[in-house]
């Protein structure tokens, strides 16, 4: 039987950790990589340091009709972009030339939140293909939507929702230390707002949708509000230094409306080194209703390994959807994938 | 659009349960029950003390002709039994008469693991019949199978997985303290366990396999022990009494293997009142992986509510279902259902 093939289309942190996680699995290879400028020409066993055994060799490649063309591969992990409207072009693409798409893009998740038309257009390309196209990542795409939904099945009924992610940026680089406005002081920061210039975190309004659409709840507004976490002490992390007074990062916070009344609260504390002031990173459940649950992983599941993780293992899943653009709530539940890749393809052609 | 139709086989503490969630839901309504021989020929809204406002009313038969006969409903419920051989003829008349299944029994939660050739004969029957048959509950279905599956879900390998579920079984009846041989001295346990007379969980079997089938894990064995938790102090529950010296509850755990090693390991300590003890009630996974990863739920998730819940809450992704009989892992990610059922249902005839 032949392998599972997968291109990868962006080869940054995301894309690099999904390289490298398939490079480990068996029944499953890597037919090419696109990337926009960086490590071109380059073979990427050899840029990520895996004996290339007798895999075929690779090079990454800006030229994308050198990877996507009719039926080149089953699936393409589309690692590029936040925004649906950003990746929607790659994504029809990919589409169209029948093959099936993962895509990391945050909005993506449950894209019919944010931008209906463009997903009914992306999902009547993808029914004309014969292909299916899935968003997921470790959040949104697991903790603050699919992990919520699952842990309500053993409920009789729900009255409201409360999750927290606490979690430590120091590990990442400097792009999110910019992004998340890490060492800033308070004027910055009102400055940055005012020019909508911090990004924060991208899924709220995914999330939100995704937990009412599951549960049945008619969501009526989400609303969203950024904080500063000001810094008590001297923080040293490796891409960051935050002074007292100035920002360890920004608390993120979304609201889901159903019936008038907040039924999802998310609340999303971003910052660099939070043990420094006593803060516990984790990933927090609190679902009121019959019976209530309170769950906690501590600490957070990371961001990173999980996004790469969700998108790899969920591959199979995927191949094997019916048609369309679908969500983290219309597949199987998701698994580490131990075994052969090609033990859980349905039909493999 | 006509409500969905569901009839419930079996009219103990889960039936009643299953009966009294689904007249609280939109959409859907109760067509039949079956019991054996208590409350034959009561009406179910008296008997459970709810409005039947224009609901159909409904008299408890033990005459399964009455309500299993050609597509008479959706669904059956079916809460008789802890065993897939005990289950089987019951199982196979619904499927016979086109109608899918919910059980309840534990052991059908993944009856592959130690029913494979039943499993293999109502799976022809199921796919011949158009309909599909699912096992679900609390546990096995959820805690100590689908929600570690979910949870590998965020990694790129996992190494080795312990769980624990720490429960109270005061709250349940008498027949419960008898079989968890709660109370009794270390003598009788001795006594009862050389006859084989302490049921203990049913379902370890079923967990660790569905487990390791979900992972590509292939499992070679699985092994049991159960033993005595002496209380060390005076308990007194409603429906039991433990004198220091004597058994609070059994300790059960059980173990996967893996290549000759234990891969999985599951602990399910169930006593009456491990709080005197110091000891806290919660569900507990541990991943060893990339990444590691550590989930409580504390106090656990309730056994009976919970098992109520999952079976109801599932009822529509098993009437969308490719026919067959199918596992948790087949099917979506299950929810609470709080709008309408019937907007659940793919295709309602």
């Amino acid at each position: 039987m032949r392998n599972v093939k997968v291109a990868i289309w962006g080869f940054g942190a995301m894309g690099r950790g999904v390289g490298a996680m398939l490079l480990k699995k068996k029944g499953v290879e890597i037919t090419g990589v696109i990337n926009r400028r960086s490590n071109l020409g380059k073979e990427i066993h050899e840029l990520l340091g895996v004996e290339r055994k007798d895999h075929p060799a690779v090079t990454i490649t800006n030229n994308v009709e050198e990877v996507i063309f009719h039926k080149s591969c089953d699936v393409v992990v589309i690692c590029t972009d936040s925004f649906t409207k950003d990746s929607y072009d790659k994504i029809k693409l990919a589409l169209e030339n029948k093959l099936n798409v993962v895509s990391t893009a945050e909005e993506f998740a449950f894209p019919q939140a944010q931008n209906p038309e463009l997903t009914a257009s992306l999902d009547k390309i993808a029914r004309e293909n014969g292909v299916t196209a899935l968003g997921t990542g470790i959040n949104p795409g697991f903790i603050l939507d699919y992990l919520i939904v699952a842990l309500t099945g053993t409920c009789e009924e729900v009255t409201s929702i409360a999750a927290q992610r606490v979690n430590d940026l120091s590990p990442f680089g400097p792009a999110v230390m910019h992004e998340q406005g890490v060492g800033i002081t308070p004027e910055t920061y009102r400055e940055r707002m005012a020019a909508n210039d911090l990004a924060g975190h991208v899924g709220f309004p995914e999330s939100i949708a995704m937990v009412a659409e599951a549960l049945g709840w008619k969501l009526e507004k989400v609303e969203q509000t950024k904080d500063p976490i000001i810094s008590n002490t001297h923080r040293e992390g490796p891409y960051a230094t935050v002074e007292p007074g100035n920002l360890a990062g920004i608390r993120q916070q979304g609201y889901g409306y159903v019936n008038g009344e907040v039924k999802i609260h998310m609340d999303h504390p971003q910052q660099c080194l939070p043990h420094i002031e006593g803060t516990n990173t984790g990933d927090y459940i609190q679902i009121k209703g019959t019976p209530n649950i309170s769950m906690a992983i501590t600490p957070e599941i990371p961001g990173g390994i999980g996004t790469i993780s969700m998108s790899v293992n969920m591959i199979p899943h995927v191949i094997n959807a019916a048609p369309g653009v679908v969500t983290m709530l219309d597949l199987p539940v998701p698994r580490a994938i131990m075994g052969d890749f090609r033990h859980m393809i349905k039909k493999l052609d």
